[in-house]
This record gives C-alpha cells, sequence and structure tokens, in this order.
C-alpha cells in the first residue's frame, strides 16, 4: 500500500492516532521500530539539526534532500511540516509533485507569509497569509496532486496570532471548502483551552490533528475525549539528541576519555544493526564473486 | 585564521590534542561548544544518521553538503573522515578543491577500495589499496591544493587487515613520501599494542593520529606517553543520539504522552539558542521595517 | 502508461526505433517535441553541459539531479546512460531505486571499471570489468526494480578495447544470461563491420543497441537490414549548442551589438512558450487572488 | 586576483564593458575562451535550461548549484541574476555567503516580490518591492559580505512597472544610500528612451548597467555617450541553443541518419577540448601507475 493511503487511514481513522518527529533517515528509522504508524517530518528539527534556524534558511530542496532519506529508511508514512508551502501556489504545487515522487503521505502548510517564522519566538504577532490566498494555494496543491489519497493539512495559526476562536473558526471552514484534508489548530498556551473551544464549535466537519508541545501536561485521555483525530510529538527527538550529545561531549571532554560514556550509549552493534550491515552482507554473498573481495594489490 | 591552519596547529602541536565527532550542523555546534578544538566528520556517523550504511551509499556531493552545513555553523576546523577519496586520485583531487572552497580543514583518506566498507564489519580481512596508485592519489591530492596549510592525512589499514607491523610501516613511511601531513594508524583490537608497536618503530617521522573505539579502556596517558599527537573520538555523538532517541521513542510510545520526557530533553528554548535565534531578531530590528513585520492580511 | 513500459516497448518493438540525445530539462523538452519517442541522457553530454570531463566527475546524485529535471519536464520515456553504474553492484542497485523514484525509463551501463573513461578517448586500450562481477552488477540490479518494465541495458565495450567478436559474444551472452533486457554493443569504428559481424552470430537472442557517433556514415537502412532495434543518436544536441554557442558569443564579442543575432537564434517569446508560460497565467487567474498579483507597496 | 575584484574593476572600468549571459559550465567557458571579460549567470537562461519558469521554481541552492558548476569551469567573474535574493533580508545575506565561497563575483537584485516573474512576461505591472523593505535587504547583503570587493547591484524595475522617470530615480538614489555597487536600470521599450532620460538626471552618482534585450537595435555607441557603464548581452547563448537544437534535432528526425548535420556541428573533439581532456591525460601519466591503466579481468 502506497504510504499516502497509509497517512489517510492514519489522520481518518475513528481512534486517536500518534506522529513522532524524525529529522533524517536515522531518527526516522527509530520512530518505525519504536511502533509508531507514522513521521512528522518537522521543519524546525529539520533545520535545528542542519545547523539553520527555522526560518526558511534551508532551501525547500535541501528540506526534500532531507526526507528522500528519511523515507528511503523507512516504510511507514511521513508527514511533512511544510511551513508556508515555500512560496506561492506555483511553488506549493510543486512541492507537492517532488513529495509524490518521493513517496512522502502528505504535506501540511501553515497559514504564514513566507519566510516563515517558528511559531513559538517572538512576542508580537507574526503576519497570518491573505485567506484567499491561502485558499488558492490549497486548491492549487489538490488539483496537482496524482495520488488520490495524497493529504494536504492547513496549519491554522490564528490562536497563536493572538486573533481568538471566531478567525480560527472562520479560517478553518475556509481551508476546508478550499479542499483540506484536516485543519491542525496550533496553540501557544500551557493548557488546551483554545483546543477544547475549537472541538466544540467545529462539531467533526473534518479531522482535527493537535500539536501539544507547550501544553504536554495535559493528559491524552482529554484529547480523545474532545474528539482529536491525531496527535504530533513534535520535536522530541531531536531534542533529546541534543542532550544526549551535550553531556556525552562534555563528559568525554572532561575526561579526556571514553571510559565513563562507552556504557551509556549504543553500541556499534546496534548502529551497524540500524544501517542493515546484514543485508548487505548477504547480498554481497549473492552479487560479488569471491575474487573480487579479497582484491587490493592485484599486480 | 582560516581553518586549515588551525587545523594544523592542532595536528603539529607538541602536546596531545582531540577531535570529536560530528555528523551534521547541530552536533557540530555542540562540539565547539563544548569546548573542543576541532571537529570529525565522521564518515560512519554520517551515513548513520542519513539512514545508509557506511559503504559510499551516499555520494560524495551528499556528504559535501552535510559537510557545508557543518562548517558554516562552526569556527572550529573540520576533518573529513574522507573514505578513499570517493575514487581514484582524479576525484580525491577534486575533492580537495570543494572541500577548500567550504572553508574544510582537511581530510584523511584510507588505503582500501571504493566503495569502502567499515573497517569494524566482517571477518575477513577487507581489500586494500595498491601502494603506488595510493601514493599517486595523495600526490595529486597535495599538488592541487591551493591553501599551502590544507591537510592531507593517511589513513594506514593494514593492521586492521591483519598485514601486521612490517606492513604498516612501509605503507606509512611510502604514503609520508607521498606527501601526507600525518599517519592515522587504525586497530580493531581491544589493546592498544598494535599502536605501541608502531610508535616504537616509527620515530616520529610524521604526527601520528588515532581512532581508539576499540581499545577506549587504554588511559589516555598511555597515548601521550607513546607520543601520539591526536586522539579522534569517532563516533560517540552519534551513539548518544541514537541511545537517547530509542529511550525517549519508547517513553513516548508507551505513554502515550510527554509528561514524563519534558524534563529530561533539551528545553526548546535551548534549541533556539542553538539555532542563534536572537542574533536573527536583532537582525530584523536593523533591516527589515517594521510594516513588513506585521503584514498579512493588508488589502 | 509509466515510463519504463514505453521505453520497453521502444527497445522491443520489431521496427527500429530511435533515441534522441538530451542533457537537460530544455534538451530534453525540445526532442520530445521533435517528435522523438524517448530521450538518451548521454554521460558525455551532461558532463560537458556542467563543465566537467566525462569521467565521473560529476557526481551520481548530481546526474540524478539533472535527469530529475528532464523527467520532469517531458512525458516520452528516458534511457540513462548510467556510466558503470557509479560504483560495485550496491551503488548500481541503490542507482535503480533513485531512478525509478524519478519515473527515469531504464539504464544502461557499461562493462568498465570506475571511475571511467569516454570510450573515444584514449590510443590504448581501457580496462573492462570482469564479466562475473558485471554479472553480479546485473543481477542486483534486476533483482532490485519494483516496476516490472524497468529497463537494464549492458554495455559492451570488448570491441572498443580491441577484444574482437568472440569476447563480445562471449560478455554479451553472459549478460543475457544474467537478466539485461537488451544489449548495447558499442564501436568506435568509421564502419559498422563490427556491428555487422556481431549481428551475424547473435540471432536474436535479445534486443540490440547501437551508437553510430563514429560510423554516422552508414546509411540506416543497414541497420534496419541488420535487425538492430534501436538506435542512439548520442550526443548531437550538446554538440549543436556547443557550435551555436561559439558562434553567437563571437559575433556578438566582435560587433559589441546584438543586432546581427536577433533573427538568427530563438526569440525570446518561443522560450516562454517551451517553459510553459502560458500554463501559469490560466493557473494564476485560477488560484492567486487579484489583490496579490497587484501587490508590493501594501502599506 | 579574486574574482569579485574582478567584477569591481569591470563595473567602475571608465569604458563601457560587457558582460556574456552563460547558464551552465559550457556556456561559461565558451564565453570565457570567445573573449568576454565576464559572465551574466541569467536567471531566465538558468531556469529556461533546466527546464523550468523564470519565477523560483528552481530552488535558491539549485541555482547554486549551477553556478558552482560555472565558477568552477572559468577563471572570469560571475555576476548572478539573483531575482529578489530569494526571499527576505536573511535569505538574501545567507545568499552572500554562499556566493562567496563559491568564488562568484557579485549578485544583483532586483526590486520585486519573491516569487519572481520575468519582467518581459505579462500585460499589467508586476508588483515592486516596499523601497524601505529592498534598502534593509541591500544593508543586509553588504553588511554581511567578508569579501570587500564583493559587488551588489540594485536592478531597479519601476520602468517596467509603468511608474516613470521620477520613481525609478527615487528607488535609484534609495538603493545607492543603502550601499549598492551600481545600479541596473531595465526597461522593456524597444528603444532606448527610458534608460537615456534616467542618464540624463543620475549624473554618475553610481555606475548604471543595463539589458538591452528588448532595444537591440540601438547602437551601442548611444550607450557609450550615455555614460553606461556595463551592457549585459542577457540571454543569447541559450536563445543560440534552443534554435541549433531544434533545428538539428529535426534534421534527424526526417532523415533518420547523422550525416546531413555531422559537418554542421561541433565535433567530439572540440567537446574533448573544451573539457579539458588533456589535463586529465597529463594527470593520468603523473599520478596513476601504469597497472591501474590497464587493469580489469585482473583474477
Amino acid at each position: 500500500m502506497n504510504k499516502s493511503t497509509l497517512l489517510k487511514q492514519l489522520i481518518q481513522s475513528p481512534k486517536p492516532e500518534f506522529l513522532m518527529e524524525a529529522h533524517n533517515g536515522l531518527s526516522a528509522k527509530i520512530v518505525e521500530e519504536t511502533g509508531f504508524k507514522g513521521i512528522w517530518a518537522s521543519g524546525l528539527s529539520i533545520s535545528a539539526s542542519l545547523g539553520v534556524r527555522d526560518n526558511n534558511e534551508a532551501s525547500w530542496s535541501q528540506v526534500l534532500d532531507v526526507l528522500e532519506f528519511m523515507s528511503d529508511a523507512t516504510t511507514i508514512p511521513i508527514l511533512l511540516d511544510g511551513d508556508t508551502g515555500y512560496g506561492n501556489f506555483n511553488n506549493a504545487r510543486r512541492l507537492v509533485k517532488k513529495l509524490e515522487q518521493r513517496n512522502i503521505g502528505g504535506v501540511c502548510i501553515e497559514d504564514k507569509v513566507f519566510p516563515k517564522t517558528n511559531s513559538f519566538i517572538g512576542t508580537g504577532p507574526q503576519p497570518l497569509a491573505d485567506i484567499d490566498e491561502f485558499c488558492g494555494k490549497i486548491k492549487a496543491m489538490k488539483d496537482s496532486q496524482t495520488n488520490d489519497d495524497f493529504i494536504v493539512i492547513a496549519r491554522v495559526e490564528s490562536f497563536i496570532a493572538g486573533l481568538g476562536l471566531e478567525e480560527t473558526l472562520r479560517r478553518s471552514e475556509a481551508y476546508r471548502q478550499a479542499g483540506v484534508d484536516a485543519v491542525l489548530i496550533h496553540s501557544k498556551r500551557t493548557d488546551a483551552e483554545e483546543i477544547a473551544s475549537f472541538m466544540k464549535e467545529w462539531g467533526g466537519r473534518l479531522p482535527v490533528v493537535i500539536v501539544p508541545t507547550k501544553y504536554y501536561s495535559t493528559p491524552t485521555i482529554r484529547f480523545h475525549e474532545m474528539g482529536i483525530s491525531t496527535i504530533i510529538w513534535a520535536n522530541h527527538n531531536m531534542r533529546a539528541s541534543v542532550e544526549a550529545m551535550q553531556r556525552i561531549s562534555r563528559q568525554i571532554f572532561q575526561d579526556e576519555s571514553l571510559l565513563a560514556v562507552e556504557g551509556s550509549i549504543a553500541h556499534l552493534d546496534e548502529v551497524f544493526r540500524l544501517q542493515q550491515v546484514e543485508e548487505l552482507q548477504e547480498a554481497e554473498a549473492r552479487y560479488l564473486p569471491s575474487v573480487n573481495r579479497i582484491r587490493g594489490d592485484c599486480p
């Protein structure tokens, strides 16, 4: 089954589902092995791991290169955090084509302006996209997909921009009519009140996705009760690796030795297993004549 | 000061120096912040993080893209683990040109054949490069560098291939005469006996670099006594991140909640700090007229 | 119909078919518009147009980037001139996966060693691949394709290497048994004698492809009579553009004026037509609210 | 001498100078061999040759990949047609860094909005950038260059947008005060009246660059008399190659033979010369042991 179909099933599933963040082939593989059914290719995590800011400093094609490695390393679907679609409707519909080629399940775009700023940065409100323009972008994306199941999700940023419930409902309804498969309602409150208020009024017109990074202490059962479709754990693998690398680097730097860290990090054989070294050894036995395996220094 | 000069000083320093592994812009930044003076851009770690094998599955230009992000994110020099130079002498000298453009301090090439296999994989010996061919490759690389201080290091794999001390000395001397700036003597024993035997006979003809991944329990003071120039902690940030991501992913998967992990991973603000969010905010104040910062919905 | 199926039909067609060289999106589009049913993505032309040599100076992923633009710009199938497969069997089977993702119809690999040299360069014979190793590579490629119709062609270089008919038959038969869909018999003679001698003995065991760059004066009817399946016009668009650019650049340089060249080069509107400007204008009318089309200077 | 310094000398030269368009390594090489002192890396030509539209369909990093090949293949400076800088001031200053790494002499940005449309397309006026925002972008670019001689040119689009002389002077002066090294005054009239009117009022405050694609029939001596600094022949190599490839493709398609075209296109040896095949053969003699040159089939 293609990955868009798998993602569609997840988004439309009657019970809540979870997407776990990954930012490169390695983390994507780990997400799949852990048991998750889908991957969130986080714009923040991808930019942070590349070493740049979450402000479209990496080009869309550089993000695409990361996605290709992620998709090749896994069999579960990936939902791309596609920022604003990297430009206007024409850039966004080109993106759909490129994602389909790489078997990415779908993309989520947010109603801000290019280049974007991470939603949790800054104190003042960030500019939102013009609703008509954003709806045109959505229509262009949906019209250009060749895989019927390719998923386009609209991330509504009006709560973050301080524009309240009414504007959030107005935008969500407009995006629904423009053809999105789900809406992602974003909030930076430390409780789920905005989300709850939205769910009450929305009435299940489309599946709703949330990202509880800031309101992480809300019990997941609450989201179930509200009727949330999909919950995204949005950046936690990247943040786990930051903590681990800072800690291990510091230890090695201070000790000038590996002794204290060897037992607390993944064994080299575990890395080789994740890389599927065994499959290659079997393939070498099948495809590579023995003479070539001991070559070198041949006269 | 350019990064090749910094790397040269490190390699030629009278006291032992350390290079810490990184595999993307984020880990490179962490290595620098920790206090290390140089970065080892590990072929194993880069391939593993991309989600492919350490067998030249990523193209040399894909590796270069990773390096560019790493170099842009840091001010300390990077030594690239350049496998076999990704082909023959012509590919290797092109690599030098490309690395210089991206301000990479130097490159280490190993005397095996393309495509390479990780030195710690497999039971039988891996084929080594023909000595004359490898010396031609070294000469071509040294002749093509335009920065006098660009570093080329030869990684000698004869101990790993089971060919003993004499062959290791023979190869090291040949590579020295071909013009390398240092030799990296590799060993997969769990003690440092091979290294020690080499150091006794080598007599300081050139700086010697080691990678004690397998003989990590040897006290660093022993390496100092032997006269080792530079010690590479070769893959530990990547392995730290694997352990951390597997652990945090499992916890979130089981809990269906972020509650238990929030306190044990890097805070979002720490990620923003690593990305230098503050510099951009200052730049926006300097370069972006206020009207553009609150745009959106303009008629 | 997918492009591999189209290419398969071409290769297996009872009457002779033609592939025309292209080296970027623009030339590929021109080949399609001219009426050709398939495109030869020439390694020589792609490397020359990039400004590098036909010795794997461009990485396989850089070639892939070129191919993606070519495939996106056209609807007819592309056969990639895949050199030696860019490494061993593992690199070659990864290539198949990458080509399938980009909807490339098939690939032709030659039995030489990486990095390759253009077959028409040099006086002495170039080294050929070990037959067993090359057969292993073919098997790995055929086993890894997920599209049943994806085409793998073996280019036999033994005539070029001066090894004669018997070796050419021996290699062709070995590659046939390893699973290729066709053989490309290469010759640098200025007549078609080698090709003719091969066709007499081959007896139609598999379709045969030829590249009459050097024996261009042989009438095409002769190839038909021999039973050739497919004829590749291998580098003539690139060579046409070299002649034209040298001539027009010289004229403008000497005249310090455009006057003399304006009438002899493509009109700007023809370039816009090739780029499908009209489709975008229609799409803007459909997807872009008018307010955005006259934006700028909005307060 | 670095290429920015060469470009600066060209721009500031008391006598008129010429830049000739190129769009890949091959055309860039031809421009240099013809005798031109500088290259115009045209956004239209690069996009057209890739097979996409001149609307930022190619990402900035894909354009950068093209530029890298062009710069590596030549020794004369390249001025990039950098559209609007590919986003806001932050994207534009990152671009400067990336261009400096690849030894590109300078960049010209135009005062339109991202994603841009080619200036010669469409009937209605295209939106222009807000002046203050564009000045902030210029300042950010000039502040971020590390090479003192790196060139930033502002392309003023107000004539094209129908806003007349006064607005063109106002914008040019604002951009001058923001720090650009020259202004490019663009016009789509078929005579040079707009340019002449500007030159009369401008009074040599900064060098002026023009692109007489549409007013090609104006004698170059007129531009000299007006005091124009630099004239760009903006897309003629690409248009020459389109005409040539369409003609040669058609001929081969109709003839099903190469006979008629062989004499009218560049000889294969000329292509090899442009690729510097000879340098590699000399290098092989120097760096590659003879044994490797006849390898293949070694047991």
